[in-house]
């Protein structure tokens, strides 16, 4: 499935963090989005909420989908009524440009599908 | 969706914990299962390597299809070559004999679908 996946440039050992302003200012812009840590790594972590498992199972395959052609891949966790999403970036331990840019795209295709 | 569901015998607010003795036996003959709990919940717990993202995908749908059709669900979390699955009963805060079932069935879905 890989190989058919565009570059990802978050996903190089030599990529660097997003400059505090930046992800700042994205976190000011969006508000829905929070940090969250786990060990020594920070993400972005949203939980949208769903109607029930089936929807979940539905935005969590969009948003997977979404993923697999970016050829970068967050964290899903499924729920009955819910879905949470954590984007970071393994190689740098740490939250990459995409990664806002991926967090927006997600919002959006939430939007698309249920709103 | 739920409607098509058998009653879910676990999720009643009635229904009984499973009896420590039998969740003990469980955990020794299925020793790739572990406890895990959350604020005062207690659940079943493991953890599932798949080879990338596409296949954790396909796992998770595997398995949530299945719960949809018990009418109970899990907690389902999809990584970058993984799948953990949680099972408990929301209801009752805890684990129900039926959770034994269900985990050891989803042993059984990976072991038709990926070994």
């Amino acid at each position: 499935m890989e190989s058919d996946a565009v570059v990802c440039e978050a996903c190089q050992p030599d990529a660097e963090k997003v400059e505090v302003g930046k992800l700042d200012q994205f976190l000011l812009e969006n508000n829905s989005w929070r940090l969250s840590s786990e060990m020594d790594t920070e993400m972005l972590e949203k939980k949208y909420s769903v109607k029930n498992f089936a929807e979940a199972q539905e935005f969590a395959k969009v948003v997977g989908d979404f993923a697999e052609k970016q050829g970068h891949h967050p964290r899903i966790l499924l729920e009955y009524g819910s879905v949470t999403v954590n984007w970071w970036s393994h190689k740098i331990r740490g939250i990459h440009a995409k990664d806002l840019t991926l967090a927006a795209a997600t919002d959006q295709l939430f939007k698309e599908n249920f709103e």
